[in-house]
């Protein structure tokens, strides 16, 4: 039997796209505070996405489940991007992004819970953007449709945003939040390694 | 004033990214009969676009339009994908794709329809797909989706096939249908040009 995947995100992007791959899930958002020691991007989401991964599967008293958890971030020299903290915010990285190719990286955490163990499997995903130039003007009328306020880079790949997006190199699903036929094809894996 | 955009598409992926990049639009379909005689993808994408756009330019008796036409195919080892003809082609199609990186190219054309004069304007993009490999079994389950009947190679990436496409270099909006930034851009500068 499939063990239950629990997906560790409050994203209704992530939501989505599980759906869309007809993987089923119930979901438990993490309350981890997303500190992190590590100091490359790459490095940062994966242990971002273990922490909640891990803060999920101790809380969780269920055994047999999958738990799923994703962290995303923009790189853009050297310079890590999460969600903007106002209208400001959101002008500065969108003004930095325009005219630039920048990188969406995702750390992804399985953790599973089977016979009172937890184990834990860890990757990230990474996808290269490339932005048209933008003017000021269209970077406020962007803002105002209030699309960057929950996202990390504060732009929607799948939304309004769409053209400026000169081209990507990559899983464009992962830039929308969680690498897709990475995380069918590791669980694929898995439950083939579970059996 | 803004010059009022037709489209020359029936596709409901077209007009949605034409929604989301707040153009407004009319829908002319093209009644042309898609015949060319190019023999590169690229050219023969350009051909049937220009023909659709010349199509509804020629029997529509508005003044002061920009009729945009497009064309998409996918195309692997120097073969042409359209619409499946039947599940037996779908799984041709499909079981070809799987593994491999392919190409999609969309032609598109503006037919600007000004003082009584048509001007113009052809342009192709292809995108690159890398796709996972499927066993048989997932091919016929993606099939039994519907997805693939109305669909130039047979899947759609923003649906169901999502879970099976690897990696994507170039527009991914290109591979659903119509290369939306390009589209956007193309036609700001045409606007421009026209004020």
């Amino acid at each position: 039997m499939d063990e239950k995947i629990i997906l560790a995100s409050a994203s209704p992007r992530r939501r989505e796209l599980l759906e869309r791959a007809d993987i089923l899930f119930d979901v438990i958002v993490s309350n981890s505070d997303e500190k992190y020691t590590a100091v490359k991007p790459e490095k940062i989401v994966e242990e971002i996405s273990c922490g909640k991964a891990e803060d999920v599967a101790k809380s969780c008293d269920r055994d047999d489940v999958i738990i799923l958890a994703a962290d995303t971030v923009v790189c853009f020299e050297d310079v890590i991007y999460g969600k903007p903290s106002d209208t400001d915010d959101a002008f500065n990285m969108l003004k930095k992004l325009q005219g630039n190719t920048h990188k969406v990286v995702t750390g992804v955490t399985f953790a599973i819970k089977k016979d009172e163990k937890i184990d834990y499997r860890t990757f990230h995903e990474a996808t290269e953007v490339s932005v048209y130039e933008m003017t000021d003007d269209e970077i406020r009328e962007y803002i105002a449709t209030g699309e960057p306020m929950d996202k990390a880079g504060s732009y929607a790949i799948q939304g309004k945003y769409a053209k400026y997006i000169k081209s990507i190199k990559g899983d464009y699903s992962n830039v929308v939040g969680l690498p897709i036929s990475r995380v069918y094809h590791e669980l694929k894996a898995i439950r083939t390694e579970l059996d």
